[in-house]
């Protein structure tokens, strides 16, 4: 290739691992010599000479959330200021597909990876470290110390979200979503359950569903139009906006008043949570932030740097329509 | 490994690569071997000793747009069927980040790769070709016979958008989206404009916008809302549902009636889209089938049998509440 282009062979290795600085000129020759060679870049034997990888890995369970994509952005720009490059898989929150797409990063020796994941995996992510490959779980408080995590506060999110149902003088209130085994869905009820208790007078009803989308969020809405009035919650948390979205707009075509008879609240605050039939309330983490944060804490890893590993952020309530009165 | 399980060789080799083969307890003892020797499979062996790659690749010029998850689903499914798993990619719409995931993927070598792109990007792709890794333009029909492409038929889709407005009494019509250098938009506008052209007496204003997403439909709904009303379209078409959504909220915040006033109808029929403040009417393209052809189109390039490499689908009018009089 070096005599193709006419160069040295110390330019196409300068050329490779620091396009910029070589002078365009000669930057071009080497460039239509690897392309009339065809030549491509083995992986392995690059990684090997710059040391590390130039990839990292986030595995979502749900890409069709756009809390996701929100997160999925901060990942990208932090990622591309680290000068990395991002796979995303989606593993559809089933274990099996999670652990494949682990073991398939693993060989494809990426720097690091981060995950989401509705199951229990501390353990996994241990192993998978002890063999070199640091991760990041996102979205859940790790109980184990070494592991480092980015989390929302969602106990404190579930609490604002019930506290302001009962502020705006709502008495029976319902939870939506599922299952509790999933951390987040257990600790944004723990909070709700806590305002409640605190308010003395109130009342509680859960009503457990998954998955948490808005086909879903329907079905409930016509459960609820369809009880009695005085059967029916007068105030509604639910566990994410996609569930949130589904309910109002239900309830509102079966003839509810929203937030008149029945107030809403969702959690995330995604895009179209202001713009839906009713503009819903809801409960704001942060967004890019997150991801920013969880990219930093990997390169911490990848550096072994001395750090707090755990990163947890408080979430705000933000006040729509679907729960003013 | 094979001595610590107490497993003959070719045990270990069966179960690494047809795990259902090899009994529960056996499969037990090497994945225990496996463990605590730290074993990580090298791809680059793994890929030799199969003969190909397990895994395939997806490049998105817009993750946070739901249309993507819902073709991602299509392509999620599909290759799971064929045995691979996917690593996603966004490129932002940028080209150089493109460029890169381009070359990463093929230094990774994957089967194949799935790419929608804003980019002109078929000679890239050729190339690509040449050097062994076939692709599928997704979104968009290619120029080249060669190059397999899966798409819409836009120019149908923004035909049907703006003879519904004009069938239900629109005649200064608006269509808001851009850059007309992206192929489908070009489409979807050539359409509507063949549709207004045939009606006679109606009229198109050309409202040149990006990016395609929510915010930016606030902006365009304020602009219109702005203007005297003699001056206003009676009924718009937006490129997307996302600016659709905006344009509806802003507009009826502001005080104007849809679509009584100004009707609207978008494209992609997004769930968010029937969930809106208006419920948005729009044009549904095929969801989890046009990733489900994606993949079969790939596999056709990697398994070089005949075939027709363009699948072309075409796309349906849903009419809702944001354009019914």
């Amino acid at each position: 290739m070096a005599a193709q282009a006419g160069v040295s062979m110390g330019t196409v290795s300068h050329y490779l691992n620091h396009p910029s600085r070589v002078s365009a000129e000669k930057a071009g020759r080497i460039q239509a010599a690897i392309d009339n060679l065809g030549f491509v870049r083995n992986n392995a034997g690059r990684q090997l000479r710059l040391g590390r990888s130039t990839t990292m890995a986030y595995i979502v369970p749900d890409v069709s959330n756009p809390f996701f994509a929100t997160i999925a952005e901060g990942v990208e720009q932090r990622a591309s200021e680290a000068g990395l490059s991002v796979f995303l898989a989606n593993s559809g929150g089933k274990r099996a597909r999670e652990d494949s797409y682990l073991e398939l990063f693993q060989e494809h020796g990426v720097l690091g990876i981060l995950v989401a994941s509705p199951e229990p995996i501390e353990d996994r992510l241990a192993a998978i470290k002890s063999r070199g490959t640091p991760s990041v779980l996102v979205g859940q408080l790790a109980a184990s110390p070494a592991q480092p995590s980015v989390s929302i506060d969602d106990v404190s999110g579930g609490y604002l979200a019930a506290r302001h149902l009962i502020e705006i003088g709502c008495r029976r209130l319902a939870f939506v979503g599922g299952p509790l085994s999933i951390r987040q869905v257990a600790d944004r009820l723990q909070g709700a359950s806590r305002a409640v208790r605190e308010a003395g007078s109130a009342t509680l009803e859960i009503i457990d569903v998954e998955p948490r989308v808005i086909a879903v969020g329907h079905k409930v809405g016509a459960e609820i139009a369809g009880r009695p009035e005085a059967n029916r919650p007068d105030g509604v948390f639910t566990v994410n906006d996609m569930l949130g979205i589904g309910l109002v707009q239900t309830l509102v075509t079966s003839g509810v008043r929203v937030p008149e008879e029945i107030a809403v609240i969702g959690y995330d605050d995604i895009e179209y949570a202001e713009n839906s039939l009713v503009p819903l309330s809801s409960i704001r983490p942060p967004h890019q932030e997150f991801g920013i944060a969880a990219v930093d804490l990997m390169l911490v890893m990848v550096e072994e740097k001395e750090s707090d590993l755990h990163r947890v952020f408080a979430p705000e309530l933000v006040v729509r329509r679907s729960a003013e009165r």
